[in-house]
């Protein structure tokens, strides 16, 4: 007989084992390979925990410049791409956009050999941000982009193919930490897809295309997307404040707020929430981050639910000026370094993810020929 | 404190409820909706029993006809599927083709409302052979087929498209039984994908996107490709059974044999093993038949292992001039019902599947500048 669970979507079960990240258990609440998530975002550069979760550990500097260049050198995408690219329409969803090109870049170079893991890893992280802004650029102002920028970091080289010119070096701090906030995150729903479909010994590319298609879920990633669409509603603190109060009595979903496993705070919050108030100041904002703060107030004191990691990562985005539905795309760009490095985990110690499921349907019964059936 | 769990992949336990099917509990261990699946191979046709999976019920004579016609009318492919699946190379795995012609068709025709469920799966049922045989077809034979078939079965248009003229009814009839036998099977790994997918409320073409990927990895499908690699190097019985000795000495995985649920038998093995015979006498075939016969008799006296569903599908796939590598393919045109089938009962009684990991990793610790890293 199989074991009956005590909770649906196997919540507080043991799916597996990871060396990659504790998640409500230590530090701030949130560690990658045993450090405060906190310290990660205050003291690297996003390069050297993307080398840390995939490679086991922070980079000295030859490593780091090595690392940085190699992913420089991978920012391009082949032809059949940028045409792929090319003929999905403006008004697709941004993360149906990514999911396919991955899937297309797994016909163009496919991962043979799990040698190769590695590698193919890495020429993702390069060229996501290249694939994302490619068709955002054709699709939406009709320019084919030159993706092979020199910029130094990933978020440098999302944001200047984006605006198309070399981003401020305060924004590209923001990335920095953004991408570093988003990396990792155990076994949540995107991840737990990509491992169940490494469970097979497939491919890196359907693993990650597969955890693409799991984050675009309204209850995964998109919570930022959510919470700009909020905010951008309302015109000061007092109209948040009023507005909130009606939609919390008719009982509305209010998104970014609240987490599935943290129970009094997400540590995201308080690191982004900073920046967010920087950049506010940087251009003169004097509603969007107001607004976000007087959210904050009002869901404590009326529902005692905290802010998550995506809430002021919407005013945060805003203000560097990225448009709303490239929101979840950024965090494909960062955890992806987490799919990744539980690919190559379960890789490494597998046996295929099957579970059992209870029977609720008919008993046997005889198949009625077609001239009996009702 | 997270429950620890007994076995590695959740085996043997409860990830949800499903009342699609059972394995290994009753009838001839295999059943969908409380029909055995031996008794829907001999009395239906593929059409009525995706019908059943997918809408609860077996069709009447009218609703069979009008599902006929809705399936025949959405065969067609939009030009930019076509372009993309034009810049698809000849030698891309054929599974890869698959998934990026499903993401792709998500951008062109996106699921913005669970309402459209029924729709959007017919429609992939529908053109799921046109985009295989569209891109082998352009890859290999440098033409540019007309998808769009009059053909009566979904069996009947692949093979049409594939061989370029209309099938012989007892090719059609093993495409059915076939496609009957592939159709469902519970919790394996690529379905729990799609529900995992499903479970963040995400778009069912993610959720097909994803199942895809899972089914492509060796341990789940591919097998019947592998049997076929392996039996297609046997000139005849007897040189089946020595070299297949030689192979268990080395102790050589031999792929087609055994399963992770069923313990005695494989009710679909029987099944398709006749249909194998017959088209063994069809062709006048004195090898693969007889050879995959040995094989099965060596197996069980040996290692006491049992033919699954896929070995003998190798041979008859092959009598019927089916290139190797668009055998798994044909799984996916098959099993695309029990995963849609499985996503509808996963948003009907939905919570976000999210485990929990055991941690086996670094205790906290402080980040080192970079100048102090080794």
């Amino acid at each position: 007989m199989a074991k009956q669970l005590s909770g649906a979507g196997l919540r507080g079960q043991v799916a597996g084992k990871t060396a990659l990240s504790t998640v409500g258990k230590s530090g701030s609440g949130l560690t990658y390979r045993g450090y405060d998530v906190k310290d990660l975002a205050e003291k690297c550069q996003f390069e050297e925990v993307a080398y840390l979760i995939l490679k086991g550990h922070l980079p000295n500097q030859a490593e780091l410049d090595d690392y940085k260049t190699k992913l420089r050198g991978m920012r391009g995408l082949p032809d059949a791409l940028k045409n792929v690219l090319e003929r999905i329409p403006k008004n697709a969803h941004p993360m149906d956009v990514l999911r396919t090109g991955c899937s297309m870049l797994g016909n163009l170079e496919t991962e043979t050999s799990f040698d190769q893991q590695q590698d193919v890893t890495d020429r993702m992280l390069a060229c996501f941000p290249s694939i994302i802004c490619y068709w955002y650029r054709f699709s939406h102002d009709g320019v084919r982009i030159d993706v092979e920028t020199d910029d130094d970091s990933i978020g440098g080289h999302f944001l200047h193919m984006l605006h198309g010119e070399k981003p401020r070096e305060l924004h590209e701090q923001v990335m920095h930490v953004s991408l570093i906030l988003y990396a990792e995150h155990e076994f949540n729903a995107s991840t737990f897809t990509a491992r169940v479909c490494a469970s097979t010994l497939s491919d890196m590319h359907s693993c990650v295309t597969g955890a693409i298609g799991s984050l675009r879920g309204p209850l995964h990633g998109g919570a930022n997307e959510a919470a700009m669409e909020m905010i951008e509603g309302f015109t000061s603190a007092d109209d948040a404040e009023e507005k909130m109060m009606g939609m919390l009595e008719r009982k509305e979903k209010i998104m970014g707020f609240g987490h599935a496993i943290y129970s009094e705070c997400d540590p995201r919050n308080e690191i982004i929430k900073k920046w967010s108030e920087k950049l506010a100041a940087d251009v003169g904002d004097e509603v969007l981050y107001p607004v976000s703060v007087r959210c904050e107030e009002v869901m404590w004191r009326e529902k005692k639910l905290f802010c998550n990691a995506d809430f002021f990562h919407a005013s945060a985005y805003n203000f560097m000026g990225i448009p709303t539905p490239l929101f979840t795309p950024i965090f494909v760009m960062s955890r992806l370094t987490g799919w990744a490095a539980h690919v190559m985990e379960q890789r490494a110690d597998n046996r295929i993810i099957r579970p059992s499921a209870e029977y609720t349907g008919e008993e046997l019964r005889p198949v009625p020929t077609i001239s009996e059936r009702k």
